[in-house]
């Protein structure tokens, strides 16, 4: 089975990718460290760069997940600073924000950058659709997942489990990704 | 006189630190060049990220200057990433978060990080206390300038011309040190 690393201080993505790691085949070991995350509008950027400076502190292959969520009323906001935001304005602020909007699109994008000296820095990227809740439910998940509310359901992230949210998140599209490239590139 | 090199892509920044040269007495050179930014609660952590950053690819010494206006109701909002919720949120957005809200105080921070591999990196701050006004007043300065009166004022930043808001801003306080600290260390 192949095992990989992340690094990452959330221990509510950590429990995630343990979990799609046991879904998807591949033994996931958790790295509790901070990374080193750059300003950018792009999830990709953020990564690539998170990524190769974990490399090289920690001197051997490893991958992070950068995940955002894009408000299509706000210009894509919180985005890449959807951990910050959340730690500021919280929920609630967010709700503030979309109070009196009709239109209420988001995408909850993830993006998975995986640095190895032999082959370089690899990004596998995933998206989910949906709309913004006009209030809190549920307590599962973590972030901002108790207000987005994916298409085709009539739950929020946070109302699911953690094998329901799996099924259909966009860590676990960028998760699966991953994994097929890592079969493909590492035939063993 | 002393020349300094600031690297920046905004305009209104740009306008400010050639003025703030001139009051102080430095020649600014302003080199229009994207910097990298870290994801980070501390201003001076990023600026010396980005300053060291701007130098390794310059290859000569150079200051940046980042700045930040830190909600006390919103926790510190939008802080480092002023920037991005300016260009995301706007000012309506921040108005719309302070609906309701009677405890307006806030700080604009400003942090100039000098890079030169001669002395290492240094850095400089600069705050100024103030409040959030209830509507965007002013066409001057940039940014979140409008809704931001700074304390023993009716202005705001935005209602003063470039010399008012230089006699008293964060980013002119922040320059201050960082020119007596060149005069100091670089006698001529």
């Amino acid at each position: 089975m192949f095992k990989v690393g992340f690094v990452t201080t959330n221990k509510g993505k950590a429990r995630e990718l343990i979990e799609l790691g046991r879904l998807y085949g591949v033994e996931v070991n958790v790295i509790y460290s901070s990374k080193v995350e750059i300003q950018d509008v792009d999830l990709k950027t953020v990564a690539l760069h998170a990524a190769l400076n974990a490399m090289a502190q920690l001197g051997k292959p490893i991958a992070v997940e950068d995940s955002g969520l894009f408000i299509k009323a706000l210009n894509g906001f919180p985005g890449p600073f959807s951990s910050y935001v959340y730690k500021t304005l919280g929920i609630n602020g967010i709700l503030k924000l979309m109070s009196d909007v009709d239109h209420r699109e988001a995408v909850f994008k993830s993006v998975i950058a995986y640095a190895d000296p032999g082959v370089g820095i690899h990004v596998f990227e995933g998206e989910v659709r949906g709309t913004i809740s006009y209030r809190a439910k549920g307590k599962g998940g973590f972030g901002f997942d108790p207000i987005f509310i994916p298409v085709n359901s009539s739950k929020t992230f946070a109302e699911m489990n953690i094998n329901e949210k799996n099924r259909v998140s966009h860590r676990s599209k960028a998760f699966k990704l991953f994994v097929d490239w890592l079969r493909k590139s590492f035939k063993t």
